[in-house]
């Protein structure tokens, strides 16, 4: 502990007298030059005289941060973890300054390092309390928790498989302080601050492989290298373990904090919120969502499907929470009449069994014997329990019985409580393994949460041939395509583009318009030219042949006025498509994680909709149907439209699917390519791709239109 | 106490030894035929022997129950509360009798009863606990609350200004024992029951003349006299006192449960949600949310607007309750650079003081610091602090400057804790008057609440002139009118009807269409006809006078095949409207409630997108908006079409306020009104009511085609 002092309140003697009363059984120095003994440890003046030792935690302010690090290396420490902030986080130039000299040293030597401004980790599963964080404190953040013993004693954290990794080591160290007195289960806690070396995605990767480790739980600010990120939401997929990740800074403003706070650019949210989808990683709000989700998790079976059960004490809670179900797309399903009748038995006349299955408040039936009646009921998927947890004589009643029939039930049991769960009642349905919430909100938010990562796990085990992307492949030296060398690569894709012919004269574009019948649209052709509606390049409805040549010389001839040595290639005489519903197919591939396809409604005010979604490609067509299920206006322009039409949706979740293939088949050679309009006729008639801009690797194709 | 018992655990001796507890200073009998005395009372064998009582709590079985209330009547008892269950509670009809056995000793009497099936009430402003609730139970209730003394004392509960009323019982009372452990304050707790007599809406509106009174928060399962309640809540309005209401029964099996929970009908959520709309009522969804809101409107002002400053010790949930702020629709201004440059004076150099405003962890700063830069900026309508609870000395060291700071501000200020809060914090915060949450999103929720009664109470005090609607004139008999009747009343009241000639012949019928034009609609009239499409009885786009000749007298022919003695009242010939939005408009008036008027997108898949909203008639052009705001299809098919077009949104507000008005003059004759379509042309050329059917009062009015 570098920077230890004999002050009570200092951080190093904090670390040092938490090591102690974890029974951390390793050796244990202070650094400091001042002194000789610290709380009865060695005290030495360099990281060097206590030997090769496995892990630093620097105290001392920043200034003096460089210094120490070197002292760590010539030592030949493994792991250091700064804890001051006032590196990158700070915004005067000497903070910066500061990180870069640390990242420095760290590059020249073989030295991992933690931090700067974190507060360091516990590992709850090997007991070692590397942090100083007052939440790891017995003292302050276990008071009242009656499964901690308070006093002097040892402290022996039950093992969990909960693992919390935190950009913000406060809400990190939080989420722990506030779970472990709700009774959650945790392995580790990882605050990782700045990230000068080690960051919140190697940490992730490490623990994702601990077979003690079951749900992975993280506040993420963003990403330096979101390329790393997809391959560790894979393994995690692959190994069925749900990554709970609360994402801070969609707001404008949060952005700005975010920037402020540890140094970290917050990606596009909505990129964030596509790779989440695409992996099954449940994002959340807030902390005491994160919480929630975590213990449901960390407790539960996965559901198979949507059908609840509500059992409860209280008719009132009840029907709040069977509302909330609903909400929340759950089903209720009708108790079976043989169940219904040996619950009538046990039950008063008072009490309803349909389902919810309100007990009341006056029967003196315990929780175990209506469980035991339902639980196997096969067209039940979940159940919830609604009680009282402020008296625990019913809990303690029936408490090996409820044991028994958790331990055997094959679906998911949580419970809510309507009033404020006792400290007996906690540590009754902890043992019992049971996840508990104080609304029925957030009780069914859960669930929720358990059954979509079985829906997502049932999608991610059915398209395992999904190919994997090697994302580092989106190329950084980049051209435009005209439309006409984009709608070649399309076609050669096997992707719906109009007809069209590269007419480089008058008279061509004369016979183009012979060839594909009039009227035409015709559009100048230049990869110079993005958007040359803009421009004035494009004319819509041609009708006669004298009007094409006319309309192709005028184009021709716009072009030499927009002067800039435009690379001409001729005027594409497209055939003119019919009406349809306009949405916006593209691809998105400058933001690390791959190419993300992306679906939207089109038209006019699209932009004032704001009405789209992206997934990483490629997507299989069960994420395409997701994807459309997500759009507001979906429902009013593509599947019940108000004028009866009915588009051809099937063709365009297959353009999106076979889009998204081809993307990541091309992630080399694509970065950004817009289909805008796609234009969706009626059913049986399929889709059209209207216009297209594509930005390609510089080096990764030959113009159609040049060759 | 009827029916106590010297059994400890027997309700009758719980309410005993409550009302002791509780210093009640009135005398307290118990009355059972086998004792003398019950915990030091007098026992009697009748309530007469005990003299004329103001209130006999009865908690004999059921079947015991009417004997008992004809003793309260012959001892000229006042108030009777019936705690048992098994009423019309109780699928039996043994149930249902014995609560109509009650409810005519009622009517014959003047005794005023509470429940069947009711835990009676807690009067915490005078201390008088009638309830045999556990959450009253000091022993019980209060374990782990440090300001409501434990042990052999006197309870002594703080005055509060929140009245909780609850169909449910144990939801009211399990919502007094949370908030009280968190730091709410309440006035009086009511559980209502089966309300054979006193119902919830007469407890409310005497509570709501209590001037100690503040916030009334209410779990409502259904209403028996629906006509009731507006006038409670016009005059909860007046008062400026926030209704907190959970309406359950939202679900179909949420209705299911409701209905055997208390013997209410659950009212259709739909009308209960444009009441609750119309008069500024705020709903929750679970208990914890209505503690939640209850707190904040119990201790805040209300905010001026959206304006909202963030103040953290913590950057993650900053940046996390930022989001939360933008999702809910607040803003967050920019700190003004006097302001930034005086916090900078107080704070580290990588704390950020934009807004929100990082204080960092490692800062000293105290909260009263900070808050008295920021509580008094114009630009700022109220202020979220985020803050530890865990430790308390933060609150400790400038508590008497919190208190005038908190004491003088005149706007809202809430706190987010990201950690437990210790038990010193959460008396400390009691102290202040601030109410806190545990969760980013909840906080902000909270502050939702208080901005949405606020601008409430602005658009109430606008209106002021609003009409007071007599709910009780809907009529009761009732007869249709066939279109050309009800499109002469709506043209009467100067609403835009369709220009409209009723025909009794083929010639009649030509002469018509060519004063109006063609192509015309043919619609054959009849009152007995309330759908004439579905029976062919409409012909649309009528090309030739030769052709309106041959419809109508196909439509007349019709009529004769119909049978059953149809009323024909002719051929209404119209003009045909040009192409625009289809919505719908519409007046129910059948719920109790007084007229609705209801706005939804229309169109040939409508039902399927059950895309519509509601308010109680008349309605200010204000809240006409708010009603397309909450349209999901309103952004796509009216506001920001694909296709560029913009319909008349203005003249449709305009429509939905005239008839809005006409309805609330009219809710004597009109039960029910369908305008569908309403044809929403294009910006400037108005709107036009293509079809209507009508039902009203059998005695209201003579058809006009009768005349």
């Amino acid at each position: 502990v570098v920077g230890a002092s004999p002050d009570e309140r200092s951080t190093g003697q904090r670390i040092i007298r938490f090591l102690d009363r974890y029974g951390y059984a390793g050796a244990v120095y202070a650094v400091n030059p001042k002194y000789a003994e610290i709380l009865g440890k060695p005290c030495v003046a360099t990281v060097a005289q206590a030997g090769p030792v496995d892990l630093a935690l620097i105290v001392v302010p920043a200034t003096a941060v460089p210094a120490v690090l070197e002292d760590c290396v010539r030592a030949g420490a493994k792991h250091a973890i700064i804890m001051a902030a006032g590196f990158a986080d700070d915004s005067q130039a000497s903070g910066h300054e500061l990180q870069q000299a640390v990242a420095r040293i760290v590059a020249a030597s073989t030295l991992r390092v933690g931090g700067p401004n974190a507060e360091g980790y516990l590992n709850v599963l090997d007991g070692i309390p590397a942090s100083f964080s007052s939440s790891v404190d017995p003292e302050v953040g276990f008071v009242g928790i009656d499964w901690v013993p308070e006093g002097s004693n040892l402290v022996r954290l039950a093992a969990g498989n909960i693992a919390v990794l935190a950009q913000s080591g406060g809400l990190g160290f939080s989420c722990f302080s506030r779970g472990l007195a709700d009774g959650l289960g945790f392995s580790h806690i990882v605050s990782t601050g700045n990230e000068v070396d080690l960051d919140i995605l190697e940490c992730l990767a490490y623990l994702l492989e601990d077979p003690r480790v079951r749900v992975l739980s993280l506040y993420l600010e963003g990403l330096k290298q979101p390329e790393r990120f997809t391959a560790v939401a894979r393994r995690a997929a692959e190994l069925g373990k749900p990554l709970v990740i609360g994402k801070a800074g969609a707001s404008e403003s949060g952005r700005k904090a975010a920037l402020s706070h540890t140094g970290h650019l917050a990606g596009t949210d909505a990129v964030y919120e596509a790779v989440f989808k695409s992996y099954g990683i449940h994002r959340v709000r807030d902390q005491e969502e994160l919480i929630d989700a975590s213990w449901a998790f960390s407790c539960c079976p996965l559901p198979r499907g949507n059908r609840v059960a509500v059992i409860s004490w209280s008719g009132g809670s009840a029907v709040w929470t069977a509302d909330a179900c609903e909400r929340a797309g759950f089903v209720l399903p009708e108790i079976d009449p043989d169940r219904q009748r040996e619950l009538r038995a046990l039950l008063p006349s008072f009490a309803s069994t349909a389902n919810p299955v309100d007990i009341t408040g006056a029967s003196q039936i315990g929780l175990a014997d209506v469980l035991r009646v339902l639980v196997d009921a096969p067209y039940l998927d979940a159940i919830v329990l609604i009680s009282t947890l402020h008296r625990s004589e019913l809990l303690r009643r029936d408490f090996s019985l409820m044991q028994q029939i958790v331990a055997s039930a094959d679906k998911p049991i949580i419970l809510h409580t309507y009033t404020r769960p006792s400290a007996e009642s906690k540590r009754l349905m902890r043992e019992l393994g049971l996840p508990f919430y104080t609304s029925s909100t957030r009780t069914v938010r859960a669930l929720r949460a358990l059954a979509d990562y079985a829906s997502f796990q049932q999608r991610w085990q059915a398209s395992a041939g999904r190919t994997a992307v090697a994302v580092s492949d989106s190329p950084e030296l980049t051209r435009n395509l005209s439309e006409y060398d984009a709608s070649a690569l399309l076609a050669q894709a096997g992707l719906p583009t109009s007809k069209q012919i590269l007419a480089r004269s008058p008279r061509e574009a004369a016979a183009a318009a012979r060839r594909l019948g009039l009227p035409v649209a015709l559009k100048l052709q230049s990869p110079d030219l993005a958007h040359k509606s803009a421009v004035g390049g494009v004319l819509l409805n041609v009708r006669t042949l004298r009007e094409v040549r006319a309309g192709c010389a005028r184009l021709l001839e716009l072009a030499t006025t927009l002067g800039g040595g435009l690379q001409v290639q001729g005027v594409l005489v497209q055939e003119m498509v019919t009406a349809g519903v306009e949405v916006i197919v593209g691809i998105e591939n400058s933001s690390g994680f791959g190419p993300l396809v992306l679906l939207g409604m089109g038209g006019l005010r699209a932009e004032e909709l704001r009405d789209s979604t992206m997934r990483c490609a490629p997507i299989t067509m069960a994420e395409a149907r997701l994807m459309l299920g997500e759009l507001r206006g979906a429902p009013f322009l593509l599947q019940h439209r108000p004028d009866g039409m009915e588009p051809d949706v099937d063709a365009l979740l297959q353009l999106l699917v076979d889009l998204s293939e081809w993307a990541a088949r091309n992630a080399h050679l694509v970065r950004e390519l817009d289909l805008n309009p796609v234009i969706v006729h009626a059913r049986g008639r399929g889709v059209a791709i209207v216009d297209s801009l594509m930005v390609v690797a510089a080096d990764g194709v030959a113009g159609a239109g040049e060759s």
